[in-house]
């Protein structure tokens, strides 16, 4: 199997017991057994032991995993030890709050430009960042490298979108209310939207009586 | 099987497919066929056949899906023709920009309620909602009915959590960086961090030269 082919939910878990190592390492754990690193992320120790196969640390008999060293394979693995540039397409109040969330700068990835078609907004800086007109992004990407795009436009994503794959970028984080999707396996998509996740607890509800 | 036991992948993509025909029907498209709309879905049009044969709505040969009655099927299936009430936990810059957010509401989501554990914040009023202390929880869910919560704390989300799962609150949107779960099967948790949702295409990228 190639490592791009590793299944999306594998995937998806190898990023929870990520996030779940951090949040050890906040509070200082050093050492965890399997047993209770699987609780804490939510699978079976079996379950866990074979999505960390693909990454390599095994932890030590008797002793558990050590949090440093785990974290630390499984940023490795995931492309989290390298920096990467993003941009923004469409500012709209969830653009800006991006475009000022610590968070993101702080785990490694950079806003480097944002996008709007509406003149208010073009030449406005964010938390130092330029935002440009839609129509220069062809001119933006030949002066920085672009790693990733986050779609945040309320009003026309599509266009973002299009023009996002056009320019060839290949990873696209669209947190719009309309769910994208391109047929080349040589981009990836991922999807999320605020009332999008709440419906998977409305669903939960109304079938849990 | 048991509605509430659809499996998570198949949750996922109908949520996917309502918010697909919502789009269609903003859009003011009347009809579709299983074909087109598989294709703008991102999954086969078997697929989408054996996904929608959940929700009972089969479509016309020949003429594909009515936009309007295969999305009013899904949202009642869903159970997104309902209200739901919520509660938010910690007043983060993402917790103020959720209150202030419009698409929530007008999904049929309404902010009840806001906690925080932060003297300065407690009586606020973020967009009518009122901010409370986090030990009058027991008080607030008393005198109002509260169906979600989602954690916004971005200093002691395990806090809010150990909360709102104390209180019986049975579907909780984790939006911090601290993945939480439950063994509880009457407790539903949907975790997302954004930097987790680069991170997917951050190993994507570092995987796909």
């Amino acid at each position: 199997m190639k490592i791009r082919d590793l299944p999306e939910n594998t995937l998806h878990r190898l990023v929870i017991y990520l996030g779940v190592l951090e949040s050890l390492e906040r509070k200082k754990i050093e050492a965890i057994s399997s047993e209770d690193l699987a609780k804490k992320c939510g699978v079976n120790p079996a379950q866990l032991r074979k999505d960390l196969s693909y990454v390599g640390n095994l932890g030590t008999k008797g002793v558990g995993y050590s949090v440093k060293s785990l974290k630390f394979s499984l940023k490795k693995f995931l492309g989290r030890t390298e920096e990467w540039n993003l941009i923004l397409g469409g500012l709209s109040p969830l653009g800006e709050f991006l475009l000022n969330c610590k968070e993101i700068q702080k785990e490694g990835f950079y806003f480097m430009a944002a996008f709007d078609t509406r003149g208010e907004n073009i030449g406005k800086v964010i938390n130092g960042v330029s935002v440009y007109n839609l129509d220069q992004l062809t001119y933006v990407t030949k002066a920085i490298r672009v790693d990733m795009a986050i779609i945040t436009s309320e009003d026309k994503p599509e266009e973002y979108f299009e023009a996002f794959v056009n320019q060839k970028i290949k990873a696209i984080l669209n947190l719009s209310a309309v769910p994208m999707f391109v047929e080349d396996p040589g981009v990836k998509i991922e999807n999320f939207y605020f009332p999008m996740a709440l419906t998977k607890l409305s669903f939960f509800l109304k079938n849990s009586f």
